[in-house]
């Protein structure tokens, strides 16, 4: 079993130098629309900043399926007038994404697609289970044979097996057995299907164009195409979306719903709605309480762009000093650009973002991200700041430390290279070479949610990168990583 | 289960003018020899002329599994220095192929390969089941999740769902479930398998270099990497070669042999002893005793390039007539070249093949080729020589009429598409615009092979395309194509 | 002479939703540096803003000249360590480029390089030549031949025919027969050259790393390989270094310098130093200045992004009115993306840019773009804005109107396409359904540069599209254009 | 001028198992026909034979020039219907090319064009000049640039350069200053023009096809498209083909013509009829001769497939021996195909051809082949059919020992690797390991050729490589290889 099939595809080199938590997906689908795939194209393409490796479409054009599946991003392999042409039909469902679980390979790449008894399935999936590896070993000895990697396609395997009549049935089984995170989106010859996990840990929406629904993981994919917001999916529940209308199923026992903080700290775009919330009022919001548990004698407030900017923004205006763009960033960088010598390494950063020198020179600088994660970039960006002749170079993050791994699709680092989950605050300080360091408070973080404070009891958010609470079982976790999970539970401790 | 997926390949064309029937495949396999992979890639080079659609390699490194498959010939996909190390390993089984069953995708190229509970396993196969589809059907009734359209793949489900715990056993467990022709390769981390259907239909044969075992579907393979031939694999036979040595398994009730007598006509290569017969000299023995069963009194003979040539060598030694080369093969023509125009698609035939006028004019020019299929190539041929001024064009079929379809891995057109199958002798001859056409008789046929003539009761050879008499049943025949079936026992009461 | 050779390369797509004047090109050198190709195609990217289509390198490495030229992106070309074993040497140039004159095609992307009588000449130019197509059909007339449709070529012929003996006074034998804007570099195997036209239109400098002198558009491709600025090549200056230091000639009669203004408004990198301005200061002192000329009673200020964004944060700041992201960029846009489909055509402008609801709905918005050129992309996001919920919607350009076509090296549509040189103010306004409109006068932008007001006899910066001024002779738009440059005429009138 | 410019082209590999001379090129050209370009297409295909490395066409639609070039074959490049489309107009002239001079670079890739003075001009060249060197430097010396490093732009700068008037009388100027060997045909935007030199020493002929002309280097061509023979172009000629019919021009003072003997040996197709004699009857005449120069006792002659069939077929039939196919060829090795492993390096010669054990086993075998170069894989295959077990290997070359390097287009190897250049008949024995060995003689193949020997004051055709005796100046080769020039008269005392 742990013998792994390497396909020799071309390889898509992760660009070194983003040391940021990496959405794994975005999902989406529409159903009763002519054109059904150009609309899931541009939908895609506004979820684009949730997974730029690899994207793919399924339809379902009443006799056929038909489905495309590519590395890259949308806009390179989804142009062009024909695509209504490869992809006909009324039902489509589509999918970016950035790896997690499963290695980079095409046949990796969603939607995943079975021929079952019932017809043909297709399935694509935002999020990551933590039992699937258990699961995986089990069908496997009952004989079940794996097309890929992805644990999405434990799902598809279940299906499967179920031994129910009905499809929905079946996909309901198949829910039943799976843990951790998932925002699925499925199309049958007859049904688009929405599935969110018990906890809503990743979202997903419902919208309407011209009345027909449309599935998707934040609300600026409907924005994309021009459709309303209609209402979230709610955590737990499955929509069945047939022409008949949408039927509504809640299939499991109630749980106090905790959707993932990170979509709002980092993931989700700035003009998204999540859970009701506009993404960029939450982040000027952490700005602003930032300001206040951590206020700074400085002359600017200079953004890490581009997910810097709002929380900045929200400082510069609660503090009252004036924002300016310090460090421009460089949008033309492909992801495998590489630096192309050895001896030019160390002006890596550079590639990316650069230093505004005439708004930093001599001046007291506040630098404001969203988020400090490994704090190799923040060094790299602090040491360009006072190259540029800043006289002092202060450091704020618009999230708390972040100490804990994920396990429901964010792709971190291990726990020994998140630099708050092994380094004090003055350590930090150091490493950072700042003149001073602030991150926003766990409270705070709420109350920019709109909350008085966490509530420790029955948090209303997935928040456990900051503070080891997981809202579910690590199943393939505490099997496969007991030793891993030792050192996991000493740190929570330390937290 | 009637809805397919149809993923968008790039599409290879079939050759349009080449009336040939096509040889499904061909199997090669190494164990136990550094540089397995390089091997493996002269040894399909050896063999591409049993399939140039696509190739691929698995192997074993000792630690994981690799596998390329591509579309096109091996020296276009495995040239130059590093494919030992895009491959590694000492044990490799490849595969060239010709679509038979399963659309031309790549995810039907072989080897196939799954993770079993067991560990991993790839495949690759030559020949064709005739009831993988009622076996599919069943094993997806019961959650089984196809990767592919290929009737291999039903192979290795069946392995994946076999009750027995060793692989061996789960690997015959499947064999005893599947009918039809087969000749297989499998590697698993500690096994190279080779096994040969019941009636031995398609060839496999065992060598070795440096003493390391080598499988491979014709000799030619094993001269080219320099192997010595030891023995074939017999009929019904299951080898398992693991470091220990070859270990022979017979789970089939005996049966009598019957090698498919198409290799002999048309698929091997001349330089192959296939069942311990000179390939180019049967062929020889074809000519010899067709210009006893057909004689002509003609000026020269002049073979269909290249297969046409050992019989027409033959014939000529035989008939003491002078052998010529009058027509020139050009062997530059891709796969997919189409004409490039409407107005210039009557030229077709002379993409391939050109009269040489200073042989053909003002004679009386005998033709042969080794087989007729549709006859619609014949025709072109034979108005080419005509155009270039030959006094008298007689035409000899190297081997008997072709009345019925095959089943076993041989694509050859439809019944009603057979010229033979429709046509009685005298309508042939006008529709060929021949001055005189003679076919060898099937126990002249026989005779080439080393027999008196056939034995009716028990053949030696698998010759149903000229007798309707199949080896085995035909139960995914029967059962979906009932109409067909009716309009085939018309055919065979014809005949 | 008007017949065209159309060779049939890849198209590349312009993208039909980006609405703004396009750079033709940016030009980088080093000399006697390891590592010379690497450092370039750091420095290339540091100036992919002036031209994403196509981008290119030559090196000299003591013995032989090396050349590679792409379509698209340096970092999708020019990725990975093995460029340094591509292109070998210590010298070398490099040019990223929009097509402005000579169609896309790879033979006309540049460095363009020939074997001339004293060696091999490679040479990249940004800028158009006003007189290039009557000095080519005079070349032609001569017995020239081109490879190129580029009018850099020209350059390189009249090179190749002078009569003088040495390397340097036949490029300025060259130079002296060229009207319009350059800034050359050229490479050959003993020097580096540098050029700048008479009038400065175009910007080059000269930096230092390790000593060692770079050439470049501007500071930002310094900043990325971390080379010191040390002075601004001057109009009218040619650069000659060798081995033996830096020679500076002047070889034309003397004017008044007149540098682009389109390189403040828009073109350079707002973190780069032009002609000893920081771009940054000059746009946020355009907005500061516009907030004066043309204020707005308004709830919030919202930049066009990225190019509006400097000028809003000053106009912001002047006007003390919050600066908010009210429109957001989707930056994972490829050049190629068309609508995928007839029926979603109108949603186009959302590709690139999506309206951030929560800072809009029931809000007055100021929108501050850096110019209006057509005005289509212009209506489209005033559109947007208002669906969003905006109660009123203001724009202001922080440019004068653009009324004139540009001959120097900026793409812009024909004056017919031009809005402001169409149209009357009220008309715009309604045009482009906005509540007010207003534009940055010219004296207001000459502020922003520094200057008291416009100087109109002897003017500092080249300013045509929007006054009508050039600078130079137009010569082949005289000849060939004689239809339009009446027009022309009458539109100078009105203006 | 000694720099060369390396343009980072993909590079094709050069077979390294085939030891024969190579063909520059072949020519075609059609006039006033629709569906020109396909007709192209077909010819082409019909010339691969002459050069595998690359091919291209240019047409002429009454408005404007199209071309294609691509390294390749022309049915992987110019397949499908669409070509029509690509390449529209009544004339077109096409090129396959296997480089002879110039490196292998699309650029190098004929046909070439031009913008001239007057009008578009396409030129594509069968041949190599001697004097190109030397005309290449005047002409740079005096401001000319040049887009390839082939010596055919030379013609092309001449006619760019000539001071007359009219295309012809510059085209005729041009000729005058070459010298060497040339086939050319040429396109106007009225004109289709073909040339051949004073002697003749590369083939050129006139067809039609439905009273069009159509140009083309062998009668094979003509065959492929249905188009009927109607005359050589003679030696020295120069046609004109318009609308008004065609014209022919002599400017060269007369010389006795002398055909290059090597297109008889080996070049030419064996259909094709060149300078009236068909290929295969001179072929198989040499054998004959062969038979009755250095007869052999021995129980099977072996062609080595597939120049030496028909000298083997002549000889067998001449001595009465029983022909027989020993060596099989492999037809599916791609150009690039380099042995995938140094352990495997030794089987190389297998990759092409395969021994027919059935044939060779305990028989005293003749090999027969056209001509021996360097006798690298003549050693191979005698070793093989050893290994197959013959008991006698004889080897016959059916042309005379090659002793000297060709100036005309054909790629041999330096005089120092010509096996026969090098050794006494005694050592070439030895080395190639053979039991005895025969060569054609001089007077032999002038017998084949119809002849009654080589009168040697006026040889009827270019026969240096065996004689030493050129028919023109060799100036480039005196110039530059003044050393290598006395090591040629050396040699040519020897011989």
């Amino acid at each position: 079993m742990n013998r792994d099939m390497q396909q020799n595809w071309p390889s898509l080199l992760i660009d070194p130098l983003d040391d940021k938590p990496r959405e794994e997906c975005g999902v989406f689908g529409v159903y009763g629309l002519e054109d059904a795939a150009p609309l899931t194209v541009l939908g895609l393409h506004g979820l684009q900043h949730r997974g730029q490796e690899a994207c793919g479409i399924a339809v379902y054009d009443g006799a056929h399926f038909h489905s495309e599946r590519h590395m890259g991003l949308v806009s390179d392999n989804f142009a062009g007038p024909d695509v209504a042409k490869r992809l006909p039909g009324k039902a489509a469902i589509g999918h970016v994404r950035y790896s997690t679980q499963g290695e980079t390979a095409l046949r990796n790449v969603q939607p995943l697609y079975a021929d079952l008894k019932s017809g043909g399935f297709a399935v694509a999936h935002n999020g990551n289970l933590t039992n699937a590896r258990a699961l995986r070993e089990t069908l496997v000895t009952d004989g079940a044979i794996f097309q890929s990697t992805s644990d999405t396609e434990v799902v598809l395997q279940l299906v499967a097996r179920s031994r129910r009549t009905h499809l929905v049935h079946r996909f309901i089984d198949a829910l039943k057995k799976i843990e951790g995170a998932y925002a699925l989106v499925a199309l049958t010859n007859k049904k688009l299907i929405g599935a969110r996990d018990p906890y809503g840990i990743r979202p997903l929406i419902l919208g309407r164009l011209n009345g027909a629904p449309v599935l998707a993981s934040e609300t600026c994919a409907l924005d994309m195409i021009g459709a309303k917001f209609e209402r979230n999916i709610e955590p737990g529940e499955v929509v069945v979306i047939t022409e008949g209308g949408i039927e509504s199923h809640r299939p499991f026992a109630k749980v106090r719903p905790r959707p993932c903080l990170f979509e709002f700290v980092y993931f989700a775009r700035p003009d998204s709605i999540v859970d009701g919330k506009s993404v960029y009022e939450v982040r000027k919001r952490m700005g602003q309480r930032l300001a206040i548990e951590h206020p700074a004698d400085v002359d600017v407030i200079v953004p890490v762009p581009d997910s810097g900017v709002p929380a900045a923004l929200g400082f510069a205006q609660g503090a009252n000093i004036p924002f300016e763009l310090g460090i421009i960033r460089n949008h033309y960088v492909g992801r495998t650009f590489i630096q192309p010598s050895q001896s030019v390494r160390d002006m890596g950063v550079r590639l990316k973002h650069a230093a505004n020198r005439a708004v930093l020179k001599d001046k007291r600088v506040l630098l404001v991200d969203d988020s400090i994660v490994r704090g190799t970039t923040s060094l790299k960006i602090v040491r360009m700041v006072r190259e540029a002749g800043a006289k002092e170079v202060h450091f704020r993050s618009a999230s708390p430390p972040i100490r804990f791994p994920d396990f429901y699709g964010i792709d971190m680092p291990d726990a020994e290279r998140l630099l708050a989950a092994r380094h004090a605050h003055e350590e930090m300080v150091k490493m950072l070479e700042v003149d001073s360091l602030g991150f926003l408070s766990v409270d705070g973080l709420y109350w920019a949610m709109g909350e008085e404070r966490r509530n420790d009891d029955l948090p209303a958010y997935a928040d456990h990168y900051f503070t080891g609470d997981y809202p579910t079982r690590l199943c393939d976790y505490e099997q496969h990583n007991s030793d891993k999970a030792k050192q996991l539970s000493l740190l929570s401790d330390v937290a």
